[in-house]
């Protein structure tokens, strides 16, 4: 078995300065405090100990919520310790402590509202993924903080679970009809060393699909014909045939990508070779099929789900914010195991394009969707869901407190370590520190990435032995420069991985000089993606760009870009300083002397 | 006040050869028949005498169905008398007879299923709307047949319609959730020249939208929320405000254009020039600013309705075949008004390129939705709502019998009179019998209209005096030709109005040339129409053409139209004799050499 890639640990990367590192400090100043008011406003946080007559009857999503948000806070404490912000959380566990049932069991809505309801449908009621939503708190929680309790509540809801659920005769063959447990039971197992989470993992990734279809008879037991299941078939959450069959993405894009990022947790923990091939199956189907230019995926608000092949309309794209997440996950999963930089590709580009726009710049409203047109008339009159702006909350609040967890954890994604290896895979000014096998590397980052594409790294701190530093050619680059201190490094073949390697016995005052040149670039969708006919996009870097009428006035659509027109980049005019304005010449076409019938 | 038109009556133009007449053909020795046996198999003619336990129990829109059928099924009888049609209809009427209720009431549903609702959710339960289908369906029946049994039920149910609402102190506020009772209560008015059918007519337009809302009121009696509204304000049933202050069309897009029919036919009654105002501001807000190239209208399937101005997306229109027919009727109503060409030409477009299209060739299934642009694949999985193909019938089956009325009384749209006048407005080959004064005109028109724009009219009878002939001078055309008798006239300039005018002392043997020369034209919309950027549609005569998979291939938005492309009519390699294909050369991009990510 080969060896994986291990991502940063949360302290391993301190971010500093530049697009990330504001995005983190907004996050952790603006965020992280407002989406704990509107927890408690609505309820959310007092859902454990609740009493029936009381107002905000908790909901059976809510613990998922409130749990990513702790997980969120965990992240951030990791690296900015602030007590009352511990201090929150501490009183939602201990509501959490009281609340849990002696057999472990830990669910606000089935404790308080239906509890006879407790593992009669799974198929609907996201009561393995609120579970495995804490799993992955408490584990971050315990992480950041040294803590045991919450992880402590969290093994003992896993230990009544693996009871339940399992191969066994007297055990539930059920599988969860929204997925992130799967994901969740493997960070436990890696927290605790505890195999029994890795099974029930695995039990749950592959009892999925299978015939006589669990959720037919659950929905019989519940006196229910499964016929009438509202999304028709069980592809809406990918368990319609055995995940190792699975060739295509299909359903709910947020089940999806948890379920996938899942699948390679497992196949990275067990080597299974036959479930790798699967995940790289549906990875290439997303990444060349059925993904945004933005990395954005779900191709309609109907079920939030991916459609088919090269179905990628602009205007009712879905792009959830989660689902950009959620493939950031199995972007991030992959990339340990395979090692190639089209993984951090994607990861990259749903970064920038998607996740980023799911949050303002000021850090307190959200989008769900993230379209790539929105024509603001067409919305909130007539079509009330979409409202063109973002919004302070939502009744299904996934998306607000999942764009928090990701941002306070960005410094994971930005680099790995293997034996003798550090892998950088995002770059941004900041620092790392970590031990490539022989003691530990220091590494200053300095660039102002994404706006321009010079990374200048020092060595601060090095090891007795050799090491290999890999840095990432970004898909998005034409070419390279490298050197190191002053010498310059041969870049003109592009990796087969992707990553360019340095290998020498490094010293503290070394300096790597690294470029990938920025220029606008013209982008078209493949020819089947019929949406994008006569479309073109414009990217810089990573960071695709859009046409707004703030800029440009309103009717965009009459604006055309023509073949030839120069494209600059502005950095002098743009009202965001450093932030670079495309600039160029098109035509409109003029509605001046437009006849009106 | 001026004097309107009177359309033809229903024995007067009988249509022989050509597009029109072949379409009614087939609508009356297929679609009708075949309607019958969905009526008869689904339970819905079984309604008015259903029993409680029974299977098939009556939907509370079932009525209008049949009441559809029926009025196709008379205009059919008009012209083509079969004595077991005939049969059929007197059965179900004879049913109708049984069921009606001593005080006159008559709607299956109310009196079998929900009795103690009746009158008390005209928001949302068709109940005036069946009352409305079933009144045109017996003015119909009594034109065609001349029997009267089933307008003296529909007079008594009417009669006791006008006790229940009206202005009068005891009298219901309330007036339909769906519009189409006001123009068949003009009808209604017409055949039995009770003045008391125009008053409820005028009734209901006017009450329609004032404050406090009945339906509010309405609600609340229920003991149900008025906020609670699923389609959120009135304006999706056009009540937000009062008709009169109407000035963009809104919500439903039939029930819009058979509220704008009703208001047209009471303007037209009573000469109200405020009304007629506010039928031509909709009007003019429909045709430039929310009506698709094809005459369709409802731009979206949510809530199957009008959106904004210049909002006309392709793919996701909805262009309910209703819809058409329910414009075609707005714009036919408008015609007799006011006299001027443009109602015709909108009245032609929807019914070439939408009516038509929503039954096939063979007229045994039917579209819903007439979206301009279908991509197959993503249709019919996962989202089953619009298959690609025309479907035998629907569990909402208000196109297939709505598009079988409107073709079997297709003649009343061919031509008009007046004192002194007959008005020609669509082109097909057959006879005309009409008096315009002073005796019988019989024409005979000879033409392939819409394949070829010469039009050969002969006078067969002629009256005493001297009358004017006006021929519609199509929007679409960019010329015209015109000679009397091998002499010609002058038409270098379009008349105001769209009408060529002939006035002269007729003879039998008279004949008329006319001609419209066709070449295919190039039409691009308005440039705020933001789907419609980069497209271009082909249009020759009324008829707009589309591109097919059948011709061209797959992936057909990667084929692109060079602007000086020469676009060429072919007659002889088309699969349907004498309709002309449109030939020309195209682009397409290449997918061979196409990089995968």
């Amino acid at each position: 078995m080969q060896t994986n890639l291990t991502p940063a640990p949360l302290h391993a990367v301190e971010l500093t300065s530049g697009l990330l590192a504001e995005r983190m400090e907004v996050n952790r100043r603006t965020t992280l405090p407002i989406e704990y008011e509107h927890c408690r406003d609505t309820g959310r946080l007092g859902a454990w100990t609740w009493k029936p007559g009381s107002p905000n009857q908790p909901h059976h999503f809510w613990d998922s919520d409130v749990a990513k948000w702790i997980e969120a806070a965990a992240y951030s404490l990791a690296q900015n310790p602030d007590p009352d912000l511990e201090k929150r959380v501490d009183a939602v566990i201990a509501d959490m402590a009281s609340a849990q049932l002696p057999d472990g069991y830990l669910n606000s809505y089935f404790i308080h509202v239906d509890p006879s309801g407790r593992w009669t449908n799974l198929r609907d009621m996201h009561e393995l993924y609120c579970a495995g939503h804490l799993m992955e708190a408490a584990v971050a929680w315990h992480e950041a903080t040294g803590k045991r309790q919450f992880l402590d509540i969290m093994c003992r809801y896993a230990d009544t679970i693996a009871t339940v659920f399992g191969p066994g005769e007297n055990q539930l063959k059920g599988y969860p009809g929204h997925e992130e447990i799967e994901l969740a039971l493997i960070k436990l197992y890696r927290a605790t060393g505890e195999k029994r989470y890795l099974d029930l993992a695995c039990f749950f990734v592959d009892e999925r699909g299978k015939t006589p279809y669990y959720y037919d008879e659950e929905a019989r037991k519940r006196g229910e014909d499964p016929q009438r299941y509202p999304f028709r078939t069980y592809a809406y959450c990918q368990a319609h045939i055995p995940v190792r069959e699975q060739k295509s993405a299909e359903g709910h894009s947020v089940r999806a990508c948890y379920l996938y990022a899942g699948m390679a947790d497992v196949a990275a923990e067990t080597g299974d070779a036959d479930l790798l091939a699967a995940c790289r199956a549906l990875w290439e189907n997303i990444t060349t099929r059925r993904m945004y230019i933005t990395g954005g995926v779900g191709s309609t608000g109907q079920g939030e789900r991916f459609t088919i092949d090269y179905d990628l309309p602009p205007e009712t794209a879905y792009a959830e914010t989660c689902a950009a997440i959620a493939l950031m996950f199995f972007a991030h999963r992959m990339l340990q195991v395979e090692k190639r930089s089209v993984y951090a590709d994607v990861m990259e580009q749903a970064l920038y394009n998607n996740v980023l726009a799911g949050v303002s710049r000021d850090g307190d409203s959200f989008f769900y969707a993230n379209p790539l047109l929105v024509h603001p008339p067409s919305r909130g009159g007539w079509d009330a869901r979409f409202p063109p702006e973002r919004q302070p909350w939502f009744g299904c609040a996934c998306c607000p407190p999942n764009v928090a967890r990701l941002l306070a954890s960005l410094g994971i994604y930005v680099c790995s370590r293997a034996p003798g290896e550090i892998w950088l895979h995002l770059y941004a000014t900041g620092r790392v520190r970590l031990d490539a096998g022989s003691g530990p590397v220091v590494l200053s980052v300095e660039t102002t990435y994404p706006w321009d594409g010079r990374i200048e790294i020092s060595v601060d701190t090095a090891p007795a032995d050799p090491f290999t530093l890999r840095l990432r050619f970004p898909g998005w680059a034409d070419a390279a420069r490298l050197a190191v201190n002053g010498q310059s490094v041969d870049t003109s073949e592009r990796p087969a991985d992707g990553y360019l390697s340095l290998h020498r016995h490094w010293q503290a005052g070394d300096r790597i000089s690294l470029e990938f040149p920025m220029s606008p670039q013209r982008i078209k969708a493949h020819p089947a993606v019929r949406h994008a006919a006569g479309m073109v996009a414009l990217r810089r870097g990573p960071v695709v760009y859009c046409l707004e009428e703030e800029d440009n006035g309103a009717d965009l659509a009459a604006i055309s870009l023509p073949a030839d027109a120069a494209i600059d980049c502005d950095f002098a005019d743009s009202p965001f300083p450093g932030i670079p304005m495309l600039r160029a010449s098109g035509l409109r076409q003029s509605i001046e002397d437009w006849d009106d019938p």
